[in-house]
């Protein structure tokens, strides 16, 4: 096998929700474009002769051994994206997992433990706004009747949009006796950084994720007509968020951070009428949970400040909020080890290896991303690479179960 | 006749489009809300047996007296609005010209030259991004191919959504024969301000609008991940177009003028990845021609600076630019006295007035707003203050016709 093997599989993955415009993917959890890969994975099993298994939380699994044996070494990673994002981000782990499987059996592997492939779903939170849902659905992280009322953009619910694909909400929940199956996670995932590039590194394995949370901003102020009303007597809330924005910014490039403020909606959203509200959202992370806190603070006293001047109302909350995450440090140098001293970094990215973290020794892959660029149609790596991922997951999967 | 009457006539418009949850109204043109309230329209002028006569632009004409003889006058206004804009902007002209026919005909008037109403299509450029549109294209005053390929939010064109209700675009244009045959217009119009308030009058005369217009704003930056890219690899859109808010607002409070971005659109406009563009809009208005010439320049200077340290690519384009209007003073005079000395005042306001008064002369008449909120659920006049306004505008119909 060799890295053409990866360019073919890979292949037939890529049309699956690719918008023609732009060369982004729009693969929404639920929507048409997840069902289409849900059932290419599910095919690429079947070829395999894998055991089908999905949950009750819309996670697909797929096992080469018995899947009740426990103990067992699982890999995978998801298929959702985020909108106009690149194809690598999820992707790369499943098309790796199914490749790693092909490769063992090439080399004549005999596993002692059940290996299983998972496909985490709505690992984004685009739709949804909740990250990882589908591992924290599994781990107990989220009450499913708070997930079943998760509402899209369009006021769908979780429930609808489940229900609308032909999966029954109801089933939706903590799964303790699957996860207690479970003796290792590993998830592969295009580096989403540049810490590699540069390296004779073509895979790292990851230490840490960082801290990191999505706040839920609101402005609000009084609607008016942009023509006829003096600038003394507006309350104009996107003075406030335009603010806030510079704030988070100005926060994190002093605490070393990261702040992001990517989605806005105005209301009404006229080019002649004063807002009545904005709504924004902050995605911030830092290397240490008290550096994050201390941004999140400092941006939510200025924007109140300023607020006050512009006699708007402001509000900050937490929408997800996930402490620091320590991979297993014994699996995470075993890794290491056994592909050679590998690089070791930390990600500012969630993952739902991040969720399985706190209940099962997890450890994570990273591939060289040239250009670093990641949630964007940029998003890249070499075949050359991506293969060496495969091959990297492969030897991780032998090390732990054969 | 009294104001009970204007109270009747106006419930019967009120429901039409009314959004349930906030009140506000949501009559885009050419939608099932305006389309309701055009055969609104069309029952009242023909129960006042009045001669209907529609033009190919989307404007509503109906006559009291021979729509051909020429040197008519003409009332009117629109009944489309902002999204959740107020009841009064646009509708108060046009049911208060229905009322006025009333008046004059309790009072036994007699018309020596024919008495118009008109309602425009598309006055707010709320759909279609061209206020006016239904004005500038009887004027002339906007090529009827560039008005047929307008899109709104959704990518349909103004020809496919006239189409669509049934209307037929390739009637569009100026129409020299039908626009000759008016001898004065007149617009009422609830006002946007608060001048009138704490005055004894409940009706003013317009003496000018002031010069304004429409820029979109383009920022350009990368997508990437929110998580993972370093602030200091970031080309983030997001942060120009927040300065450039701060700077339209600095630079209008500056020169005394009014500058307003009340709509934004982000690419992706997700909250984990960094936008990939910025779209805004920039509405902004001043006494005087120079003055916002100078704004709209310092705004541009400051944000083409700011997008460099970012970078990010800024770039700005009218959409539409308006200059100083002056209402014809004979004709304002002539109605201020007749009133008995009714106030004199401009308005930051675009109007069909504004489009027609370079054509034909041209008054306004405005009804005083105790709050001078508009374009927002909040805008209001009393009943009395309305009937105020219907009398007035009798009044300046029979001095000019009768």
């Amino acid at each position: 096998m060799s890295p053409e093997h990866f360019a073919a599989l890979w292949r037939s993955l890529l049309p699956i929700g690719r918008d023609g415009r732009d060369g982004g993917y729009l693969r929404r959890s639920w929507g048409p474009a997840d069902l289409e890969c849900r059932e290419w994975f599910t095919e690429e099993a079947l070829d395999r002769d894998l055991t089908l298994d999905p949950d009750g939380n819309g996670n697909l699994w797929a096992w080469w051994g018995d899947p009740t044996a426990g103990d067992a070494v699982v890999t995978g990673s998801h298929l959702d994206s985020v909108p106009h994002g690149g194809a690598y981000d999820g992707p790369l782990g499943v098309v790796s997992a199914l490749l790693a499987i092909d490769l063992l059996r090439e080399r004549g592997a005999t596993p002692r433990r059940p290996i299983g492939i998972t496909v985490f779903t709505e690992e984004e939170g685009a739709r949804f706004g909740v990250a990882c849902l589908g591992s924290r659905l599994l781990t107990g992280a989220i009450d499913p009747a708070r997930a079943r009322a998760l509402t899209d953009r369009d006021g769908l619910t979780l429930a609808d949009a489940m229900t609308k694909a032909g999966y029954d909400p109801a089933d939706l929940g903590a799964d303790p006796a699957r996860l207690g199956r479970i003796g290792a996670f590993l998830e592969l995932h295009i580096e989403q950084g540049r810490a590699l590039v540069g390296t004779d590194a073509a895979v790292g394995v990851g230490s840490a994720i960082w801290p990191h949370g999505r706040w839920r901003m609101e402005f609000t102020g009084e609607a008016n007509h942009a023509g006829t009303t003096r600038m003394a007597d507006r309350r104009d809330p996107m003075l406030t968020f335009a603010y806030a924005v510079l704030a988070a910014d100005e926060e994190a490039r002093r605490l070393g951070a990261h702040a992001t403020v990517g989605r806005v909606e105005a209301t009404p959203n006229a080019t002649n009428a004063i807002p009545s509200a904005v709504t924004a959202w902050l995605d911030a992370r830092a290397g240490d949970a008290s550096v994050l806190q201390e941004m999140v603070e400092a941006l939510r006293r200025r924007a109140a400040e300023r607020a006050a001047a512009d006699g708007t109302g402001f509000a900050v909350r937490p929408e997800s909020e996930s402490p620091v995450v320590e991979f297993d440090s014994g699996l995470r140098d075993r890794i290491a080890s056994r592909l050679g001293g590998a690089p070791i970094l930390p990600t500012g990215a969630g993952h739902d290896a991040g969720v399985l973290a706190s209940h099962v020794p997890t450890a994570m892959l990273f591939v060289r991303n040239p250009t670093g660029v990641s949630h964007a149609p940029a998003e890249y790596a070499t075949d050359v690479d991506c293969w060496a991922g495969v091959t990297a997951l492969a030897d991780a999967l032998e090390e732990l179960a054969c």
